[in-house]
This record gives structure tokens, C-alpha cells and sequence, in this order.
């Protein structure tokens, strides 16, 4: 890697690059021009080109970037190339929806254990994992080298479930519930929250019609 | 409003900083400074400062926001400061688990119809919600002025579920399926991508440890 410190604006959009080059490369498109994957990420080709940059050179003047190999070397570039081992706190209807969603597998990320303090949910099993109580999670994450935490809780119990995450040693936790965390610096901590989405959406509706 | 053209990338920022401001009103902060408020929301204060200028004067000077105030101002500029007819399409379990999902009808969007194609879901109430045949959504769309539709289908289905909503005549669609949709202009779509989330903490907890 030619530098040691990559923006988070830049991991971002790198995420986004290889979730639309995932779709590209199902509609078994082979190569992409860097103006077309900069119109399909919605930045500006010269983002895309420097963004790259960060990883030594990917493109081949003239054709553009190999799909498959560009997918390939900026998740091996970033570590997502291999299995990260999960678990989730919070078995509500969103957890349940999570536990039984394909894709988590398909992307690398196993989720391995599955946790809640309500005695009634502990001892159920969802998508073949026997739901524990969330405070043997400390054994259970070194058990089963858990790295990222995901939080589906109701709001207030969401950093409750961050701490007992934080004190098993998790250093990344992906937080569903609507409310904002306090983690130490060492744990990263990143945000679902569609009404994100759902208010550009009414925006963006919204100005259209003025 | 100042101007008519606001940036796309201004309405994703303005979201967050609503969102932002809506988790320090229910910690009863009552003032914040730009630079208190461009710290959580990991811009930088001009930034603030100048998407917010598209809206008119808010701040006060050497006193800062007045939280309550600014959420107000923001979403009433934008139209959210109403309520917002929604559809479902896909009931399956990410389908079930938005239909229970409290926050909905608390941020204004509010689920009045659930919809499916399998024969075995229709019929059966979800949260108060009788799931009817997806092929009957453009007499619902226009009966209970439905505005937005949020899919949850599998992958393979979701375009067939946007055609359905977009001849229906809905105006945007939050699609939750892992696949690109393709719609004409006068219909916005948003994605909700929570593996672009899990990417970022694998990209971090990776870059962190080497």
C-alpha cells in the first residue's frame, strides 16, 4: 500500500466502489471504463482515479479497469478478502431478519453468536444458533474470535449492549439501533440508520415538485 | 429558500445533521455550537455553515444553534415536517421486521400497505397490516396516496417489485435488496446498504492493526 493513512471519505467510497462493482460483475460486465464506474458511484472520475491511487495503479490506459481484478485487489488491499467472525446483540424482529439474511454469509461476514438478556429469547435457536445471555458474551468472544459487534436492541439498551461488546474485546461494532454509542477510540463504531435514506428520499421528492 | 438547486450531496449531509441534532434533543441539549455540531457529525464547521446558508440565517452569533429550532427549520424547508404515505413490498423477515419498527410512524413515514406475491402471505396481518397481492398496488398506491415504496424482496426480485411501484406512480423507493434498480428520472431511488457499513469497520479494524 503506498500510504499509511487513507481518509475515511476515501474508505467509504471504496466500500461503495466494490458493492457497485459487485453488481457490475454480476451482470457479468469484464471492464469499466473509470467514467462509467464514477457515473454508476455517483462521484467524478477524477475521485475514483485518485481514490485508487492509495493502492498503486489499477487501471490500463485506453480499456479501464478489470472488474473482477479491481473487486479483488482493493478487498485484498483492505482486508476484506477473508471471514470476519460476528455477533449480534438483540434478538428483536430486526435481529431475527439479520440472523436469517443470506447475503452476511455470502460477504464474509459469519455471524457465529447470537445474544440477548431476555430469559424467554435465551436457549431459542434462529438459523441454527442457540441464542445466549448477553453476559457470557466476554467467554464467548474470545471462544469464537468474534471481531465486530452488531447492535440490534431497542434504543435504550443499545449502549448497554455496546458496553458488555466493548469490554469482550471487539474492536469494531455495527450499530442498528437508533442512538448514538460512546466507545473508546481503539473500537470502531459505524451507524445503519435509513431514515438517513427515507429523508433524502422525502427531500429530494419534496424539491422536485416546488 | 435561497436557491432552488440544492447538491445531492448537501441533502445527505442535512439529513445527518437532523439526525445528529434529533439524538441531542433527547439529551436535552439545548444550544450547540457549529463546532460541537460538525465534531458529531465528522464534518468540518464551514461545511455546516454553508449547507445550512442555503436555508437562511439560523445560527446566533457567539451562542451557536438552538437545537430545537434548527431541526424545526431544516425539516419544515424540506418537507419533512409532515407525514409521509409509504408501501412495503417483500414480506419476509427484513419485510416483517420494518413493518413492527416503532421509528417509522415516530419520524413521519408512516407503512400503510403491505404487499406480496406469495399466495401463503397474503392475507395474514403483520403489525396491523393485512398483506394484499402485489399486483393490486397501483389501486392501493393511488386509494391511500402513497407516496414512497420501500422494498425488502430478495435480489432476484426487486426490479419486478420497483416496476410495480413505479407504474403505481410512486415518486421515490428505498430498495433494501442487494441489487441495482433502474428507474426513469422522475422517480428517486435510495439504497440501504449495511454491508458498505460492515466494509468501512473491516477496512478500519484491518488498517488499525497493521
Amino acid at each position: 500500500m503506498k500510504s499509511d493513512h487513507i481518509p475515511s471519505a476515501t474508505i467509504q467510497r471504496l466500500a461503495v466502489y466494490v458493492q457497485v462493482l459487485g453488481w457490475m460483475q454480476r451482470d457479468q460486465v469484464k471492464v469499466v471504463s473509470s467514467e462509467a464506474l464514477a457515473k454508476a458511484c455517483d462521484v467524478n472520475p477524477s475521485q475514483i482515479r485518485k481514490d485508487l491511487a492509495y493502492f498503486g495503479e489499477f487501471g490500463v490506459r485506453g480499456v479501464g479497469y478489470y472488474v473482477e481484478d479491481l473487486i479483488t485487489s482493493i478487498k485484498r488491499s483492505l482486508g476484506v478478502d477473508r471471514v470476519w467472525r460476528t455477533a449480534l446483540v438483540g434478538v428483536g424482529n430486526l435481529g431475527r431478519a439479520l440472523l436469517n439474511h443470506k447475503e452476511f454469509k455470502a460477504r464474509g461476514f459469519h455471524i457465529v453468536g447470537a445474544y440477548d438478556c431476555d430469559p424467554f429469547k435465551i436457549g431459542e435457536v434462529i438459523s441454527g444458533l442457540e441464542v445466549m445471555c448477553t453476559k457470557t458474551l466476554s467467554d464467548w468472544v474470545k471462544e469464537l474470535d468474534i471481531e465486530i459487534g452488531i447492535i440490534t436492541t431497542p434504543p435504550e439498551r443499545a449502549q448497554r449492549a455496546a458496553n458488555h461488546l466493548i469490554e469482550s474485546g471487539v474492536k469494531g461494532i455495527l450499530n442498528f439501533a437508533p442512538a448514538r454509542i460512546t466507545a473508546p477510540e481503539n473500537v470502531f463504531v459505524e451507524y445503519v440508520d435509513f431514515f438517513h435514506q427515507l429523508y433524502s428520499l422525502a427531500f429530494s421528492i419534496t424539491l422536485a415538485g416546488q
